[in-house]
């Protein structure tokens, strides 16, 4: 019974390496303008969950909560691929499609883990409780902050606007004022570089 | 003051994006025969942590303090670089380059976080804490199972033998005994396969 079980969870570790094969629009720091993938990107939220959740609005946040979220918020995209926070058309399958991910994936999980990961997984995405608002913020001020120091990054690439990136990022909010207020300091910055286009005015 | 804390933490955040470039010999289970990074491997720690925690020996463990040992292990790579386990000449330097790269690194952080990290680094490479034996036990598991799925990977080209996988791994069985009977015929079956050459007879 022990082995049937840890052979299910050796497997979805196994299973699980396919996340470092899926990429993101957004652009590594250092190197050759390589593209993220999300491995990278659930570590990078977790180490700033780490660093960052003494600015949570929440000030009895369950940071390891925020932190099992973040890890895996992403499983899905191994079948569902991952959607440009900014192409509405993908966006508009995206829930669809990554549901039946999910119940392939957390499927391959023993029941009581495979419950474990929906609940977690169905928290972040509903962005209500305090911890899915500060994972959420977090999903939001990594890249923001890539795309900032790559000169724009994918923004560019995308001819992507002030005017999306704030309503994009407004849900840092809810997560940190204290956040939100530094990102609305870096998005006004990036326009002033050129980084981004100011449709507002 | 408080900016000038989170402009440490942001400056932190972004530092460690170098993580992504720091390559190991591990070999991905699919596509191009790419190697892992280290980011990509300490989320794969994280999420092994979540799913094997049960196996410990110590059922009192404390796995949040597990995945935060995982995810910042390997931060001091950054500057010291990936050291392969069987390279022992390379082992020998090992320490003092890591030491010298936490100094650095570490120090990015507002005082009470370097601490903090300090402190679980330290704590992981005693290896003498139920949490770091079980942290230790899935750094191993981890790259013998891409090793084995990889029908040999980074063994092969390397002409590893079974007793220095054996002896690599051994401390497996201080964080789990059941992870280590499970690797042990993990191990047997490899050299069966031919992918490890076996030294013992």
């Amino acid at each position: 019974m022990t082995l049937e079980r840890l052979s299910k969870q050796i497997n979805f570790v196994l299973e699980i390496d396919q996340l470092k094969q899926v990429f993101r629009q957004t652009i590594l720091l250092t190197g050759n303008n390589r593209a993220e993938n999300d491995a990278e990107h659930s570590w990078h939220l977790a180490m700033a969950a780490l660093l960052l959740s003494e600015h949570s609005n929440d000030k009895n946040l369950d940071l390891f909560k925020v932190i099992k979220m973040v890890l895996i918020h992403d499983l899905v995209e191994i079948d569902a691929g991952d959607t440009f926070c900014y192409d509405t058309e993908a966006v508009k399958e995206q829930t669809k499609n990554e549901r039946k991910a999910a119940e392939r994936i957390f499927g391959l999980l023993p029941s009581d883990q495979s419950k474990q990961f929906w609940v977690l997984w169905e928290e972040f995405n509903a962005m209500i409780t305090p911890e899915a608002r500060f994972a959420a913020a977090l999903d939001r001020i990594q890249p923001l902050l890539h795309n900032i120091h790559t000169k724009g990054g994918a923004w560019k690439r995308h001819g992507v606007t002030k005017a999306q990136v704030v309503k994009r990022n407004g849900p840092i909010a809810n997560g940190s004022k204290l956040l939100w207020e530094y990102a609305k300091g870096l998005i006004d910055d990036a326009v002033h570089k050129g980084y981004l286009t100011d449709d507002s005015s």
